[in-house]
C-alpha cells in the first residue's frame, strides 16, 4: 500500500465523517471521484473509459463476461489447465446451470485447441502458476471471443486491450495496481458491448433510473459498474494510480520484469527447478515441501505463497523490490533447513 | 458516520501500511474480521451466523435472489408499485432476459394479488417511498417465498428474519448501521439454502477452490459472499455496529421511530400532507416544487432527498436526530419562500 494512499483515505474519512455522506454534495463527489478511477483504469488498459467498467473484482469481471453471453447448453468455452478459481468458479456455475461445455487444455496450447464451436476462450493473460504469458495474437488469429483474467497483469507489464486485440479484459485493483481489496475493472471491446446483457444490475446499470424495470441500459461499459463506487475505494485506487504514473509506467514494468529474471536466474544457476515463465513479474519453482516453505520464508521476512497442488512456491516481484532482497531469498531458498 | 468508525478505518489502514496486505497472518487476520461481522449482521438480523452472506449491497442480495433462483418463461415474481430501482433493476432483467412475468401492484395490495402462479413475492419491507410497512404476515400465510428488501428497515426497525417468517432478507450496510458504502447482507432461510444456485461465484464460494470447476458449494450462506471481504469494510462496519449496540438496540429503534411520529405530527398540525406510513424512520411529504426544496433545505444544514416522480421530499429520522433540529424543519417546509 503505497502511503500517499493511505493519507488519501485518511482525508476522504475525515471527509465523511466532517460533511457526512448524506445530499447531492456527497454523491456528486463520490460519482467525480469514480469518473477520475475510470478514466486512471482507462489509461492503464489504454482504453476509451467509455468502455471500461469499475467492478470490485477480477472476478467480477469474469461474472460479467460469463454471466452477460447468452451461454447455452452444448456451447463451448476453452479455457487452460492455469487458471486461477476466480474464472473456474464461473466457468463451473455456467456448466452447471446451463449445460456450458468448460474445455480445460494445457496453457500453452490453447490456441491449437479452438474448434469451429469454441464460443469464447476464457483465460490469464500471465498465469498465475508460474508467470507464463498467454500467446494472445495466435488466439485472436482464430476470431473467436477471447476474455483475458489480466490478475497477474495489469499494472504488472505492458496492457494495451487494442494492441491485444482481446474482446474483455477483466482486471484487479487490488494486486499490481495498489489499490484497495475490492477494487477492479472490466474493458469491453465497443462492438461486443451490446451482445451481453446487464448480469448483475444495480442503480447504476439503467439509463433512467426511474424506470428500472424497463431495464434500458445505461450508455457505455458503465452499465456494468458493479454497485455504487465507494468513495475510500475510489480515494485510495487514484492515488496508488499517481504514485506508479509518477514513478513512470515504462519503468515501473521494466523494472519488474528484469528483477524478476534476475530472481529466476539467481534460482536456476543454484539448481532451483523454475517453472516455466514469460516476460512477467512471477516466478515459481519446485519444492518438496511449498506448505513448509512459506512460513519459513515469512519468518525472514519474505511473503510469498505456494500455488496448491502443483508443488510450486511463488514470488511476485514488484518495482519495488530490490535485487538485495532478491538475492537473499534466493540464498534462503537454496538453503533448505537441517 | 460514528467517529469510532473513522478511528477503526485509520487503524486498519496503518496495519495494512505498515504490515503489508500479503501473506497468511493478513488474509486470517481479515478473514477473522469478516467473520465477526457475519457475527454483527447475524445478530441484528436474529438469525444463524451460517444463514448470513457478505454482500456488497442490498442489491447484491436482491440479485443473489432473482438471478440464483431458476426462473422460468411465465412464471410470476410479484412486486409494489414503491419499490427502489434496487429491486426494479434485477427484476427488469429477469423479465428481459429469462421472460418472467413480473406483476406490479400496490405495495398495500400485494398480499391479496398472490396467484397460485405467483414463484416469488420480491417487496420492501419498508417503502423507501413513504415509511409504509409491509403486511408481512399476510404475505405468508399464503405460503409463497418473500424476498424483503431491508434498505429501509436493517437498523431502523426491529427485524428478526425468524418472526417475520421471510425467506430471503437483504439488507444494507451503509444506511441504517451507519457502515461503509459497499456493505451488506443476505439472509438465506436453512431449507431455501439448496434451491439457490450461486450466480455470482467467487474463490470463496466453493468447498474446495482447488477443484472449483467443479462447483460443489461451501457450507451455508457463506457461499453467496459476494468477492472477498476489504479488511477496511470489516472495521468501519464492526465499529459502526458496536456503537449502535452499545447505545442499545431497543433504545436505537425507539427512540428513531418515536422521533419520526413527532416529525409527522408537527408537519400534520402544520398542515403538510404526509404521505401515508408506517411505524418506521421516514417521513414524506408532498411538495409542488420537491427538487427546489431539497437544495434550499440543504442551505439550512438540513439534508433531505426528493423521491422522483412522487412530489414527495423524504426526511430520514435516525436515532442520532434531535427534537429542536426536527421542529426546525418542520418550521423551514411550513415557511415557504417567497
Amino acid at each position: 500500500m503505497p502511503r500517499r494512499a493511505a493519507q488519501a483515505v485518511n482525508a476522504q474519512i475525515e471527509l465523511e465523517l466532517t460533511q457526512g455522506r448524506g445530499g447531492k454534495t456527497h454523491f456528486e463527489a463520490v460519482l467525480a471521484l469514480a469518473g477520475r478511477l475510470r478514466q486512471g483504469y482507462a489509461s492503464v488498459l489504454h482504453a476509451d473509459p467509455a468502455d471500461v467498467a469499475l467492478t470490485g473484482s477480477t472476478t467480477d469481471g469474469v461474472n460479467t463476461v460469463i454471466s452477460g453471453l447468452d451461454l447455452r447448453a452444448g456451447d463451448e468455452v476453452l479455457t487452460s489447465d492455469e487458471e486461477h478459481p476466480g474464472v473456474l468458479a464461473p466457468l463451473g456455475r455456467a456448466r452447471e446451470q446451463h449445460g456450458v461445455n468448460v474445455r480445460v487444455v494445457p496453457f500453452a496450447e490453447i490456441a491449437g485447441e479452438i474448434k469451429p464451436s469454441t464460443r469464447l476462450v476464457a483465460c490469464s493473460h500471465v498465469s498465475w502458476v508460474g508467470g507464463k504469458v498467454v500467446d494472445v495474437e495466435a488466439i485472436r488469429s482464430t476470431g473467436v471471443p477471447l476474455l483475458l483474467d489480466g490478475a497477474q497483469a495489469l499494472g504488472a507489464i505492458p496492457v494495451d486491450v487494442h494492441a491485444l486485440g482481446c474482446d474483455y479484459y477483466a482486471g484487479p485493483g487490488q494486486k499490481w495496481l495498489c489499490g484497495p481489496e475490492g477494487s477492479g475493472s472490466l474493458y469491453v471491446k465497443r462492438e461486443r458491448l451490446e451482445e451481453l446483457t446487464i448480469p448483475w444490475p444495480a442503480y447504476g446499470s439503467v439509463a433512467d433510473a426511474e424506470r428500472a424495470l424497463e431495464f434500458e441500459a445505461r450508455e457505455g461499459a458503465a452499465r456494468f459498474d458493479h454497485g455504487f463506487p465507494p468513495g475510500i475505494r475510489s480515494a485510495w485506487a487514484l492515488a496508488a494510480l499517481e504514485v506508479l504514473e509518477g514513478a513512470g509506467w515504462a519503468i515501473v514494468h521494466d523494472r519488474a520484469t528484469a528483477l524478476a529474471a534476475f530472481l529466476e536466474n539467481l534460482l536456476a544457476e543454484a539448481g532451483i527447478d523454475v517453472a516455466p515463465r514469460g516476460n512477467s513479474t512471477l516466478v515459481s519453482w519446485a519444492s518438496a515441501d511449498p506448505e513448509g516453505d512459506v512460513p519459513r520464508l515469512l519468518e525472514a521476512g519474505m511473503i510469498l505463497r505456494n500455488i496448491p497442488s502443483r508443488g510450486l512456491v511463488r514470488a511476485s516481484v514488484g518495482a519495488w523490490s530490490d535485487p538485495d532482497e532478491l538475492t537473499r531469498l534466493a540464498e534462503l531458498v537454496t538453503k533448505r533447513p537441517g
